[in-house]
């Protein structure tokens, strides 16, 4: 159970990563409002080779201090746009062939152990505001919306927190995966 | 797709989640040096209602003013324990029958895909030091050391991001997950 040194890993160089191929997965964020949250996903997004990032409305934009902070470079890898309203980043993502799926607890989500039931085309997901959600207007142009079970005291989870849990269902459930 | 009210979500208070049957997984957080992280963690181990969080070495512990504005009320619900060392916190998962598994990249670490293949029986996870990770020393005493599977530039993840990603995994391999 030697632990791994930094060389023992072989991550990419910035330029390695922007050759690679990416899973077809792509992370939106609506109006997030903590910039370390945005950073924090910008990290994971990294991590998991994602196709690219939207930033929606008055989401905070790199370069940032506090998106720099959270990201630690990952903000220099990750591809994003920035799109005033979620319909304009829907109409693109439809344009890319991407089925839509919503991040919010409503009347009819799917929950997240069921991704692979609808899965096998790419996906994006759309992750809300930290106290508001995704905005209701946004649900209803969504393909599905689905929501991570829960069973506490609190009605939801850190928006880094439940964007990494969904990012990795994703990309876990992409054919490509298992050729990793 | 109505979004879900507080009301809807119908989630336990405080009582009820102190009563209810827990699943038998448990997060150990060793050294961990930013409170922020360590109330996200009882924020999503409340989500999943967790059995308890073992708080190792210099791991802030409640009351703390950066616990609270990150675990958000999670740390009157989640049962915790604070052990001087990860040796004292094995042996008391030990003496409960939980299997004890490290998150690290090392060389014999098993993906986080793979979990289903060594679970069945109570499960601890043990997270580290954001910066450098479990000790070896801890990676030692455990049964398996197991990684997530990272593709981009960056080393590792948020450390409350992995153990979102973990416990997500964790409790979805329970049996009494799909009885819920």
């Amino acid at each position: 159970m030697r632990k791994l040194s930094m060389d023992d890993l072989h991550r990419k160089s910035v330029g390695e990563f922007l050759e690679a191929e990416k899973f077809p997965v792509i992370a939106v964020l609506e109006n997030i409002r903590s910039a370390y949250n945005v950073g924090s996903v910008f990290r994971t997004a990294d991590a998991f080779l994602l196709e690219e990032i939207l930033l929606v409305g008055y989401c905070a934009i790199p370069p940032h201090k506090e998106i720099a902070k959270t990201a630690l470079g990952a903000e220099q890898s990750m591809q994003w746009k920035h799109f005033d309203n979620s319909a304009d980043a829907i109409q693109y993502l439809r344009g890319k062939g991407y089925l839509v799926i919503g991040i919010e607890q409503t009347s009819d989500s799917v929950p997240l152990q069921q991704l692979k039931k609808i899965n096998g085309q790419p996906t994006a997901y759309i992750f809300g505001n930290e106290v508001k959600g995704v905005e209701q207007t946004t649900l209803e142009m969504c393909d599905y919306c689905m929501e991570i079970p829960q069973f506490g005291t609190k009605h939801s989870l850190n928006i880094a927190v439940a964007a990494g849990m969904v990012l990795w269902e994703a990309v876990k459930n992409c054919p490509e995966f298992s050729k990793k």
